[in-house]
This record gives C-alpha cells, sequence and structure tokens, in this order.
C-alpha cells in the first residue's frame, strides 16, 4: 500500500493525448490547466453551495460511476423539487481515460448504452440543471461532503480455469484512498460503492484514511497518543448495474444494501441513499458493518454463478444421453422455487460473473489471513464457467468433421458478441473465448453482432476499456487476431463459411430462419446452436437443407438427424 | 436382473406377522389366503367394470404410493361426477410392509402425514366411492389397464461425503417390473412414478417388458424372430410431493412432467395425468423421452441441493469473519432472480435431495457406460450437505467449551429431529447426524419435536421405516443409543442440560424465549441456534442471562457478546 502523498502528474510533453472511443483527441492537462481547473472548482462549488445544495464527487466515470454521478445530480427535493446535490465526476487524467472528462463537461455520457435514459440523463444534468460536471483535479476531494468511489477493483487470473491462482488488483483502489484520505474534510461520508473484496472496506480503507487523518494533524492530539483523530466516516453500498435497456433504473429503481464502519457513517450513508435512490418501492437494507455488505455483493454473485456453472455437466450429459436440456430447463422453470435455473450458453462473461467469487476466495487468505481453503463450490462455479466456451469449439470441430471438413481449414461465422442477449457489453464474453480457441486451432473468423461495432477485445492492447483484459494470454495464435472481421450486416457475415455459430440468442439471431441462413451462405454449412435458439422444425429444416446441426445441451438433435435421414 | 419368474411367497410359518407402527400385528397371508384373494380381486374388477371404470394398480403403497392411489381414486369425470378409476394398492406381503394392505382395505392412510386431506381422502375413496382397495396379489397386475410403479428406488453410500462410492438399488424396481411383465395385458399402461436413474424406463424397463412379453408368446411370432412382440407401453413421470400440510396438493395441484417410450404411451400417460390431476391449473409438459423426464428430475433436485451446498462455504466465513449470513441472504432475496437462495440449516434431509444426484451420476457411469466423469457441482453438493451437521457439533463443543466444559462429559437436547420446519419426516436430518456425532464424542442426548413421536432411525434395525436407512454406519458408539430419549415436552426436554441445540425451526421453537429456556434448564447453558432462530435481541439476552452462544453463520455473535459484556 503506497504511502507517498498522492498527487496529479501533469502531462510530460504537450503531444500527450487521450482518444475517446470515437476517435477525437484531447490534450492532456498541463500544469497551467491543473491550476486554472483548481480555480474552476472553487468558484462552481462557491456556487451551488449558496444554493443549498451539498457537494458530492463520483471517483471513476466508468460504467458504474458515470450512471451513479447522472442519478445523483438529477436527485431534488421530494417538496420542492429543487435539486439536492452537485455532482462532480472525477477522473484522472490518463490517456486512456482522459477524454472522458471533455465528454462528461459538454454533457455527453462517456459510457455507451442500450439504456435510452443514459444519454438524456446525462445531458439534462450538465446543461439544464447544471448539477453535474467533470474534473480531472484532486482537489475536488477538499470541496466534498460525500465522495462516492467506483474506482475498478478487478481480480487477474494466473490460469485458465483455476481462479485460485490469481489476486484481487486493489492497488487503484487504495491509491484513491489515499487521495482521499489525505485531502477530505473529516465530516466527509466516503461511500465505497466498487465490489471489492469482502473485509476491503474495514481492513484496507479504514487504515489508510485513519493514518492519513493522523498525518494531517486532524483533531485533538495528545503527543504519539493518536486517539483523538476523527473517526473516518467509511460506509459501503454496492450497486447491482445491469447492462441493458433498464440500466438507469437498475441503479436508481432497485433494492440496495448499505453499511458503515460506525453508527454515524451508517447513518449518512441511509440518508443518503435515500434521498438519490427509489427507496420507498426498493427498501433500503442497512447491514451493521460493510463486511456484510461487502459479502452480501460476493454472495449474491457467486450464487447467480454456481446456478449457472450448475447446468454445464447437465449440458453435456445431455448432448450424449439424446436429452434436449432446453425443454428440461422449460419443465422444471414451472415450479415457482426453481424459476431462475437459467441455460448458461456458451460461457458465462459480463465484469461481475467471472471475477466476483474470486475477490471472497483472495478476501479470506489474505485480507483475513486464514490459512486453510473452506471454499468449493464459488471457486469451481468460475472454473467451470471460465471453460465452459471451449466445448463450443469442439462441437464445430465435430459437425465439420461430420461433413469431411477440418477446422484448420474452415472460415467460421461467429453471430454474437457480447455476454448477454441484446446488449452490446463484450467483457469476457463466451464468444471472445471461442473465437481464440477456434483462431488457435486455425480457423479463419468472421464476426457479427448488431449491438457491437467495435469488439475491443481485439483491439490493439492499449485500446479502451483497458490493456490485458481479455481471455487473450491464454491461447497461441492471436497475433493476426487484430485482423478479426467484424462484419456490418448477415449476408456479408454469413457468405462462403463452412460453419455458422449462433452464440447469443440477440432478437434479430432470434427470427432467422433455415432457409434464410442457407442462402446467405450459399452452401450447405455446420450450424452451431449454443443458446437453444433452434426450435426442433428449425433443426429438421437444416438438416433438410444439407447441413450439420450440433447445440450446447441438445442431445435431441440426433434423433431429429436420423429422422430427417428416413424421411419421417 | 432377476429373470427367473416372479410368484408371492406364502408365508413359511402361521406365526409371521406384520406389525403396524401403532402397534397391531398382521399375519402374513398363507396360500390359501392368497387362493382367496384372487378370487375376490376377480370378482372386485368384474363389478367395478360393469361401472364403467378403468383398473389403476398403484404399486408400492409408500410415502408417495398411498396417496398417489387416493388421488386416482378421487378422480371423477368432469361432467358426470362419477369415478373414472378403481385403483387396487399393491404391497407384497412382506413382514415390515403386509400391514399397509389390512390398514388401507379399513380405509385408513398407511403413512402418517400433516396434511389433514390425507385420512379423509383415503377414507372416503375406500369406504364412500369404493374406489379403492388394496392387495398383496400379483395377479392384481393382469387385470390392470394401467399400472403406476411407486416402488422406491435408493441410493446406497458406502462413505461419509463422497456419493461417488455408492450405487443405486435398483433390484426391487427390476422384480416389480419383472412380476408387471410377466402378468400385464399388453395394451396396459406401465407409468414409472418412481424418481430413478436417468434412462432407467428405456434401459432398465423396456427390456424387461419387452423380454417377457416375448417369453410369454405374445404377438405374433414367426420362428425366433421376436419383431411381432408389442410394444410395452411405458411411460415415466415423476411426483414432486412436499410432505408437510400441503401434500395431497403436492400431487394434484402441482405441474407435472411426462414423457413415454413411443407415441402411444406419450399419449395414453397424457391423457391419464390429465384426467386424475388439475392440469388446467397446473399444465402439464410432455417431453420427448422417459430419458428426458427422468433426467428433469434429477436435475430440479440436484439444483435445489446444490443452491443448499453453496451457502455452506459462506456460513463457515461468516462465522470466522463477523458476518450474520441470515441478515445477507436476507438482503439477496429481495432480487427477484435471487429469492430461492436459503439457508441451509444443519445439513440437507429429506428422502430427495441427498440421493437423486448419486443416481444421475450413478446412471452415467453404469446405464450409459461412459467412463469418464464429466459431474463436478451435482456429487460435490451432496458431499458437502451430506457432512455440514457435522460441523454443529464442532459449535456445541466450541460454546461448551467457553464455559469450561466439554462434550462427553455433557448432556444435550436437540430440539427438532425432522429435514424441515413443521413436519415430522426425519429422513436423513441433519439432527440426526447431529445427535450422532454427538454420541460419538460421549455426550448424552435427549431430543425433542412437537411432530415426531418414535425417531425411527434410532430404533431397532428391523423397524419402520426401513433397515440401515440412516446415517448410523457411519458413526462409532451408536449402540446404545436405542435409549435415545425422546422427551415428552420441552421442559421434561431441557432441564438439567448443558447445551441445547436449536435445529429445526418449527414454530414452537421460533415463539421460545430465552427467559423461558433458561428456567426450563435451571441453569446457564450453551445454546446452538441452527437455523436463525434467535433475534440479536435473543441472543443478547441469553449473554446477560450468563449463556454463550454459538450460530450456523452467525459470526456477528461474538460482537453482540462484546457489547453485552462491555455493559453496551
Amino acid at each position: 500500500m503506497s504511502t507517498s502523498s498522492s498527487r496529479i502528474q501533469p502531462a510530460q510533453t504537450c503531444d500527450q493525448v487521450s482518444i475517446s472511443p470515437d476517435g477525437q483527441a484531447f490534450p492532456l492537462p498541463g500544469p497551467a490547466d491543473i491550476e486554472r481547473e483548481n480555480q474552476r472548482l472553487q468558484e462552481l462549488v462557491r456556487a451551488q453551495r449558496s444554493l443549498g445544495r451539498e457537494i458530492v464527487v463520483v471517483m471513476g466515470v466508468g460504467f458504474v460511476g458515470a450512471v451513479m454521478a447522472g442519478v445523483v445530480a438529477d436527485a431534488v427535493h421530494r417538496k420542492t423539487g429543487e435539486p439536492l446535490y452537485f455532482v462532480l465526476g472525477m477522473q484522472r487524467p490518463s490517456s486512456r481515460s482522459y477524454w472522458k472528462i471533455p465528454f462528461l463537461n459538454r454533457g455527453r455520457a462517456p459510457v455507451e448504452a442500450e439504456d435510452p435514459e443514459v444519454a438524456p440523463l446525462i445531458a439534462r444534468c450538465v446543461n439544464e440543471k447544471k448539477t453535474l460536471a467533470a474534473t480531472f483535479s484532486y482537489e475536488a476531494l477538499a470541496l466534498a461532503d460525500v465522495v462516492v468511489v467506483d474506482v475498478q477493483c478487478d481480480y487477474h487470473k494466473n490460469a485458465l480455469g483455476n481462479v485460485r491462482d490469481g489476486h484481487a488488483e486493489i492497488k487503484a483502489l487504495e491509491e484513491s484512498l489515499q487521495a482521499i484520505g489525505e485531502r477530505i474534510q473529516p465530516h466527509c461520508l466516503v461511500l465505497i460503492e466498487t465490489t471489492v473484496p469482502p473485509g476491503t472496506t474495514e481492513y484496507v480503507a479504514y487504515p489508510i484514511l485513519k493514518k492519513a487523518f493522523s498525518r494531517r494533524g486532524l483533531g485533538q492530539k495528545h503527543g504519539a497518543d493518536s486517539s483523538g483523530v476523527p473517526e473516518p466516516l467509511l460506509a459501503h453500498s454496492y450497486e447491482r448495474v445491469m447492462p441493458g435497456r433498464q440500466y438507469v433504473a437498475s441503479i436508481r429503481e432497485f433494492w440496495r444494501v448499505c453499511s458503515g464502519v460506525n453508527d454515524e457513517a451508517r447513518s449518512r450513508v441511509q440518508q443518503f441513499l435515500s434521498k438519490v435512490l427509489n427507496v420507498e418501492q426498493f427498501p433500503l437494507t442497512v447491514l451493521d458493518r460493510p463486511i456484510e455488505s461487502e459479502t452480501c455483493k460476493i454472495v449474491e454473485n457467486s450464487y447467480r454463478a454456481t446456478i449457472l456453472a450448475f447446468l454445464d455437466e447437465w449440458s453435456r450429459f445431455a448432448e450424449r444421453n439424446g436429452v434436449d436440456l432446453l425443454k428440461v430447463i422449460k419443465a422444471i422453470k414451472m415450479r415457482p422455487t426453481h424459476n431462475n435455473i437459467i441455460f448458461p450458453g456458451p460461457g458465462i462473461g459480463g465484469y461481475c460473473l467471472p471475477k466476483d467469487g474470486g475477490l471472497g476466495v483472495w478476501a479470506y487468505n489474505t485480507l483475513m489471513g486464514f490459512d486453510d481453503d473452506i471454499f468449493k463450490m464459488t471457486p469451481l462455479a468460475i472454473d467451470i464457467n471460465d471453460t465452459r466456451a471451449l466445448h463450443v469449439a469442439q462441437l464445430v470441430r465435430d459437425a465439420l468433421r461430420n461433413m469431411g471438413r477440418i477446422v484448420a481449414a474452415s472460415r467460421i461465422a461467429v453471430l454474437g458478441a457480447s455476454y448477454r442477449q441484446d446488449v452490446g457489453d463484450t467483457r469476457y464474453s463466451g464468444s471472445e473465448m471461442v473465437v481464440r480457441k477456434l483462431v488457435e486451432m486455425g480457423a479463419e473468423v468472421v464476426a457479427h453482432d448488431p449491438y457491437v461495432k467495435h469488439w475491443w477485445e481485439f483491439e490493439k492492447q492499449d485500446s479502451y476499456p483497458a490493456p490485458g483484459k481479455s481471455w487473450a494470454r491464454f491461447f497461441r495464435n492471436q497475433e493476426h487476431l487484430s485482423e478479426l472481421r467484424m462484419a456490418e450486416d448477415l449476408p456479408g457475415a454469413l457468405a462462403g463459411v463452412d460453419a455458422v455459430i449462433l452464440a447469443v440468442p440477440h432478437e434479430p439471431y432470434r427470427a432467422l430462419n433455415p432457409e434464410q441462413v442457407t442462402e446467405m451462405i450459399g452452401a450447405r454449412a455446420a450450424i452451431i446452436d449454443c443458446f437453444g435458439l433452434l426450435s426442433d422444425e428449425h433443426i429438421a429444416r437444416y438438416f433438410e437443407l444439407g447441413c450439420e446441426v450440433k447445440g450446447l445441451g441438445r442431445g435431441h438433435i440426433q434423433r431429429i438427424k436420423k429422422m430427417v435421414r428416413n424421411g419421417k
């Protein structure tokens, strides 16, 4: 943990720039810019305080922080309708992220979202209500009544399929907390919203803030005794953001859990969240200690990961024994107690489920210092989920072999790049791993996704969203993958391919019928159904058209094939 | 698999009897009785057929079969209100089970149930509607239009915490199918309702019936060619029975899944179930092949077992790190997608969850003949669940140690014997294992349960419900357990004990307050909360009264203890 004091580093040369996803270049601020920015903040905050508004700094305006900043800036007094908060979105001026500051200050959301509410929310708060601005200066922290920490905390895996071999990356969080401790007023509420290893608020954040307060000479000191140092007002409340069309609602109109390190922090966070979220319809759960709310988040996402991983083995069982697991799931879902059983598709992606359990296991051994291993299901679930996509490549191989072809000499279309239907979020998607595995085996891959213009994981390594945050390092032969072709339309993706992988059940893919697909291909091909997209009738039709069909968890396809071959 | 023909064995000596749970002795039938019984069946069935009723034989009138027989016998024509079926409950005349036949024939249910509907249902069908009778003779099979098979199929474990080391016990089922194949008319529908290893209907039952038909010379034969042998009409549809007050409804008013080995069997089972169950409100799912519905049952119960097992590790994490897992679960349950997360208590019992996954794993390797192991979560979940109760003994040990006592010199009250709240079903309950472990460690145990008069697992080994069906074989020192005292009332259970284990959240236990409990004990004691029964206020009160408190998954108890000790 760094104890050196944290300072914004001005750009070393005047040609350092930050490039936004749409290609605009923004020069990084120099020393004079920093001075000017601090002056601007002082004036802004003075004006806002005179309007009776509290100042909220949101650290990290990424996927969660940007929308959280908007939701807080949008909050109004229940009776008067007057805005309650002035929000400063904060981001360090790195070449990777600086562009978000000018974006936000123009009223433009620094995240791509399928939710049509995101863009107007940001625009409204910045341009009309004037309750939202962005800054790259840490000095904003000194002006805050509340700091919301939305700095990422990743989990780094050293191996594929062994989450225990890895570690939580809490350095960025520690540095942010250091900057906070050095600057905030003691009465400022620090709300950690990042999903963190359980214990982080009390074992990591609390000592950083307490020591920083002590070094600053806050409170009454008696010699070397620091008992008079004020208690940091630290709280934890995690988000339950869901990418897609309900993105803003998943922050504002959803159940929350919060906690604080002491009574005052707990009471403050409860008051704050009650003002910005719809707690009437979605009651707030207040837990005693931050480790309880931190654990809550890890348990709920590990639960989901476990539910998904559970069906991997039954998916294989089904494939080998004539069972259509999709129909089995539908039958089981009739039971209200079982209605969250869910087919895992070609791997479990998204930002949270592949990592959160790892944070829990790591915390137990690292932060709490236990030397035994009590975790069985949580890491196993992640290991199963992280490797499930490899099985898709086997289905492709087997289907092609049935047609006398091999992967290495084939051109394969992957339909769907995102980790979930009808969103454009590609983080740790099963499709990414399917592509990497097939490329490793020598295939030529073309990809298509109606929601994905750039598949960032296959762009150059210094591009958005983050370097090294993909499955790339676990596969050979990935060098020429920057040539991965994202087809502009389906006919372009499918023309002349040997195999088509239906990887994500996006609405447009559900609507496809076998005649359309084979016509776009222009020949018979292997069709791989990863998500139960194909009805039995469509499967039969594909066979009639001379195609081979295989599907994850769809063991009954062999039966359909025989019936078609027998002319039934 | 037995190929010798199946015959009812008459009693060898006239003093062989079957003793019912309430102590009545019934002499087993001799050769003359069998003859007379077959005559009676002929006449009964002739009379019933003349009323336009179909004949349904339910093989095995145990926990499921008895009530299923009642439900079928209770079914009426939607328009005329006339009974549709005459049901014969069948049970082999063994000394363990024969008593069920005279019981049923007097209109008395051969199972204990908390559901007040069970007794009147059986009484009504036997005595008023005259649509239900019972028999010990296999000859009933020859008269049947439908045979419903409710013969048990257990899974035998050779070790504790390693379900892979075991096997499905399908012998009784094979013998029943042999008896069926030798006697039924070819047009008779055979509906297997037992939870079986996936594949059993097609890989085990079908060949037995087909071969039996062939040996009987049914159908057109051309020399050694058996192609003219009629196809057995085999179907599978599993029950989803839930012990408790909704027992009958869990059969009649609940979603069902069915399937058949061919189109006719599938259509017949669909018609049959549509007549006896409420399929308007609870639609029937019809799957293509029996292996799909068999798999369905195993997957849904393995899913439940997995959901429960998942929290075991988090329960330990919580205990060691100041987290109250019960509050965490409550917070997570707010999410509709997570509302079936459920605290596992002191082990996962009941007849189904500890075994069904084992049937699946066994089928894959044994019936389907695969030599690899694709199952990771399913057996792990059972192994975790099967050993969870051992941890309760550790909590008891640690709580007693805090009071300067040891288990071996203590008297311990276990409150709750059943596997679930507010039912009396003790099969494979966590409480049983807690008792066995504490006895192994030398404790004197007294048990109490308002729903359990006899704790059969601790009775002599040849008693009801079945020999060897308990956790007994995995523990030492169990010899003197026949002396396990079931207290008649709570004061009797608690007087003078060193520790009280709140093992099952039965309603009467939830209502207890610390003053009542300590007064009944007459001294301070260790209180072990296995199911989150105690509120934080009650925990604090126990500490004030000088007790020690520990709880599964309740790591915050230490915090409460400190606050009480500090006088807060």
